[in-house]
């Protein structure tokens, strides 16, 4: 099958569904042109997956191809931002035909999900990596950025935490039992808090999608606002399959792996008094922000912990 | 060193030097933001480059920031926009100072040369892969594109084509000639024909930019504009040191290789005859559309060489 063949079966039934549509052209010519509404920017984020390092050899391509365009519209929610398009780089080892009908299923369903539409892409050959675009506009001024965390501000995050990491245990397991399908759901099919963040733009001051772990992409948005932060682990929102699954060791997983990509977002308390149950019910507060530097998780001091050692994403799934 | 030393060190210099500055916020959040001017449409393309598959293992890493945004940039000059910024997801094997230092200074002067500034990117572990994103802008309608050829336009191409093609067969060369250094500076350094396509945007009825080869790519503008084309051989503009390197075959080199990214043009005679000398002297007619399906090469039907056989870009450079 040639590329074209292959673009035209599997990618181009993601492209052309979106109403009203901000594409002017979509895949096919040289480049796709979007217009962007008048009074809004443009927002924009790209994330790679690479086999053996970001998801494991012979993962399911239709977890992957959900999972793979989830990660990218996270930062998407991560800025408040409405979804629009998206550009899909992606090297094959070899055409696979079942694999990319699995592959192009999963994205499609995200897709749907999402309100992304496919914009267009590049197809190579080598080993399997993905480089997803993700393309939002917000109102102008009014993206939600790391660095508008001020002291007093309380620190809160949507849904459980650690469910994706402890997912990771499980993943070779032939016989996951009920918990662990729950915590493995959550790794294989993560999805982006979009419609939370559009709800909580007008009262957050910051907000970053949590990527990295918590105290990681907490310590993002601290250093990113020159202040510090004080949380309490005991008021981690845990699921309850997390906690029979790994019991004391649940907050550790909350704490340190990112792949559920929950939302942590900072608000004033006035803003926090004045936002709707609706919303701070899909939210936990666990902590808040001081004036001085640093991060404190039940009083110690862990900012150390909370720069990734190191070249973080040679972290393997192997 | 961390992913987010590696960042500041060696890409955030490209950030942040255009005037004015369509990014209202450029690398170090969870998205970028850029502001579309008011009337003007966002134009974006995106070109994956792997090892071994897009340049030779072990190219040097300047040659490779360089030709990896060229190549990029030249899907903007295809549609006649003005660039504006662009994204780099980045697989490194490993984190070797030296080649990041040769990397990014190519990129560097790519950047600067192209009027590209880098919005945000994302830097992952894995086998050597690189996806650029470009952004550029056209007034809202403007954009040539590849559906627009009409029975009676002329063929056009800028610059000398085959030279990057030849070019593959003289980089194991320890001693090459003058040259086989010729044709190799338009492999390393491939200039996208930014500023020619915006001064033949408004006389150009579709265009290209020659990546897959002048038939392959002629192709994609005739079977998109549903329309015909004969090309004469004996137009085609090779180089002197094409010439005196391929002899007879130069002219196969020009038809069948891309790497030079040229553009290829079909304009209305009345637009021809309108267009200034100054730009009508970049380029070189070639051939005329008609209305009859099909690509004539000295009167020979070639369309079946036209279509790239089978994936295109399994094509190795080992």
């Amino acid at each position: 099958m040639g590329e074209f063949e292959l673009i035209r079966r599997y990618f181009l039934p993601l492209a052309g569904r979106q109403k009203p549509r901000s594409l002017i052209l979509g895949p096919g010519d040289d480049c796709a042109i979007q217009r962007i509404p008048s009074g809004r920017d443009l927002v924009f984020s790209v994330d790679t997956l690479v086999e053996g390092v970001h998801f494991p050899r012979n993962y399911r391509p239709d977890h992957l191809g959900w999972r793979a365009l989830a990660v990218a519209a996270s930062d998407l929610a991560a800025m408040g931002a409405d979804p629009e398009c998206f550009t899909l780089a992606l090297t094959l080892p070899v055409v696979d035909e079942l694999w990319l009908e699995g592959f192009a299923c999963g994205l499609k369903s995200a897709s749907d999900a999402f309100g992304l539409e496919l914009a267009g892409g590049d197809t190579t050959s080598g080993p399997l990596t993905l480089s997803l675009q993700v393309h939002g506009t917000v109102e102008q001024g009014s993206g939600i950025r790391r660095s508008g965390a001020r002291p007093g501000d309380l620190i809160a995050v949507s849904g459980t935490l650690g469910n994706a990491g402890a997912a990771l245990d499980y993943l070779p397991d032939p016989n996951p039992s009920a918990d662990m399908l729950a915590v493995l759901e959550h790794y294989h099919r993560p999805w982006p808090r979009l419609d939370l963040a559009r709800a909580v733009r007008q009262y957050a001051n910051a907000a970053i999608d949590i990527s990295d772990g918590l105290l990681a992409d907490l310590g993002h948005i601290l250093a990113a606002s020159e202040v510090g932060g004080r949380v309490e682990s005991a008021r981690l929102p845990l699921s309850p399959a997390l906690t029979r699954l790994k019991g004391d060791m649940a907050v550790d997983y909350a704490l340190r792996s990112g792949d559920d990509y929950e939302l942590c977002l900072c608000f004033s308390p006035e803003n926090w008094e004045r936002a709707p149950e609706s919303l701070k019910s899909q939210l936990t507060v666990i902590g808040f922000v001081e004036a001085e530097p640093g991060l404190y998780l039940d009083g110690v001091d862990c900012r150390l912990e909370a720069v990734p050692a190191g070249f973080d994403h040679f972290r393997r799934h192997s």
